[in-house]
């Protein structure tokens, strides 16, 4: 069995010889390879062009040495099919924004491999591009953080709009997250179809509401989410941030991984979801502006706090940071690799 | 004594009627007799002028019936007499940006009543027109936030000059600290001792370290802060935004209370703060935005939450934003207070 592998056995908490290690947004513009590939063409043009997004996906496998690659794509990407148009300036922008019953009811649920193709073709060229080398990871956003840049129709500070919709026509609110768990539904089966070997759940907003608000108006969705997931028979990592108060509604959701941000000692974590679930994470990304002594106090802080547990795969709290020299982040996959060995 | 003294005694854990309640930036934007009299100021002018400080403080108090005052200032306003230029346009900049040995050497720690009078007139009014009908607190902004502030010159998503310098300059770092905690002390102090009856330490941006970080780069500051607070005898609250993960780490720099976000449920929150420890939280802010059905839910679960224990002080878990109707604010208050009598 290829070494690599140790990804897929830590999501299932089986015993491996070093902690597998890959880095949330590692095919992107902290590389200069990325770089110049983006001289050529707009993000969006760079997602939706199989070759392309297949190599900058390849770029951080070569550079860094990391255990797993990550299809290069946007969680935004199977929204435009629904029916609001994406753009980005560089922040992504969707038009128009969902506030009322008729907006919501004119959406559509995606039709995968007729919306989307291109999401497909780069993953099947990446199977035959990586030739098993490492696993590949699909990837989408949960139905929470979907439903926040749409009805935003940006990012924002505060999600106010959002926020509206859901305590003031909670009606309309449900209707829409049914509709993009919907998608989200066939959007990541047909990714696992193409070949994807293991799935990520970003929830990138879901730690701006309260524990009762997340179980009341989030948690359904995901759990009904990654129920239809489960007999893909590949496994499911669910990456809620800001969620260390909450972890255990998290893990109710289902899934083999929960992704940590760096907010919370990964002991604390490990405590609280118990042996079956294994965890992802949870460097702080600035940590890799520091020298190359902060990050080995660092990693070897990590790894101590996981004690040798199995199920543990090592990652950024959040998204690389472009201003990383990518010299830290090869050190980092060094460092974990170096110091998870007995 | 004046019921409204309840909270004092919830400060210390003491039993009270009802549960006191105040709201974090309850003299601010959403109340359109702030909004007149900022027609006619800048923002750092009405922190400078007494009278107008004192008039816009006691706004909430008629308004809202709300339990205690808080002074109307700025963290900041003690910065600018260190060194460093301040202006509103209309977020805060401070220039120029600390970053270097050379630049925290030519900081100079605050001299209270030379520097800043103006904080203390405005204490001295409202003490007296208060009459004692709700007790006035004061506030400061904990080094660590101000460092961020400082650092980078403005508010910042990352902080990533912070953590440079935190990371790769840890002695710069200790040094620029030490002189923050030595102004924040003698201000703090000084509030008190011009007649602040409680004081609140507002950590904004404590919660963007992981918990060893915490402990390592900030909580010696807190703590040594806290520390020479005590012996005014005044209730100290001290609030460290998104550090619901690590709450016994933040109890453990001292004072009263410890300030609660909303991202965590806030009877967790007393069982790891033990009896005591008061709690001051924990409303999303953004259910204001919500109707009085809302409204009303939510209150009630959080004062089931905690329990009937003693040491609760209602409030949100963050700043009242500017888009809430007064009249919700209104209407949260009267809930808190009729929901949490026997």
């Amino acid at each position: 069995m290829n070494e690599n592998y140790d990804f897929i056995k830590a999501c299932y908490c089986q015993p491996v010889a070093r902690t597998p290690v890959w880095l949330m947004r590692q095919a992107g513009r902290y590389l200069p390879q990325y770089r110049k590939i983006r001289e050529g063409v707009t993000f969006l043009e760079l997602c939706k062009t199989p070759e392309l997004a297949a190599e900058v996906t390849l770029q951080p496998i070569d550079a860094l040495g990391v255990d797993a690659a990550i299809l290069f794509s946007d969680i935004l990407v199977p929204i435009e099919p629904m029916g609001q148009r994406l753009h980005y300036r560089p922040a992504p922008v969707l038009e128009p924004p969902i506030r009322s019953e008729s907006d919501v009811a004119a959406l559509r649920v995606l039709q995968p491999e007729q919306d989307v193709p291109y999401v497909f073709e780069a993953i099947r060229l990446l199977r035959r591009e990586l030739a098993g080398r490492v696993p590949l990871i699909g990837f989408g956003g949960a139905p929470f953080t979907l439903a926040c840049y749409m009805v935003e129709g940006a990012g924002s500070r505060h999600f106010l709009a959002l926020k509206r919709l859901m305590y003031q026509s909670p009606e309309i609110y449900a209707q829409l997250m049914d509709k993009i768990t919907d998608t989200s539904i066939v959007y990541l089966r047909a990714q696992a179809q193409a070949g994807a070997q293991a799935l990520q759940i970003f929830d990138s907003w879901g730690g701006i509401l309260s524990p009762a608000d997340y179980q009341r108006y989030v948690l359904p969705y995901s759990r009904r989410l990654l129920t239809a997931l489960e007999d893909l028979g590949v496994p499911l990592i669910h990456f809620v941030k800001g969620a260390g108060n909450m972890l255990e509604l998290v893990a109710s959701a289902g899934g083999q991984v929960v992704g940590l941000d760096w907010c919370m000692a990964l002991n604390k974590a490990r405590d609280i979801l118990g042996d079956k679930m294994a965890v992802q994470g949870n460097l702080d990304p600035s940590v890799l502006l520091g020298n190359q002594t902060v990050i080995e106090r660092e990693v070897r802080r990590i790894i101590d706090e996981n004690a040798g547990r199995p199920g543990h795969i090592f990652n950024l709290g959040h998204g690389i940071l472009p201003e990383v020299p990518p010299e830290n982040a090869a050190f980092l996959v060094d460092c974990v690799h170096r110091l998870s060995q007995p």
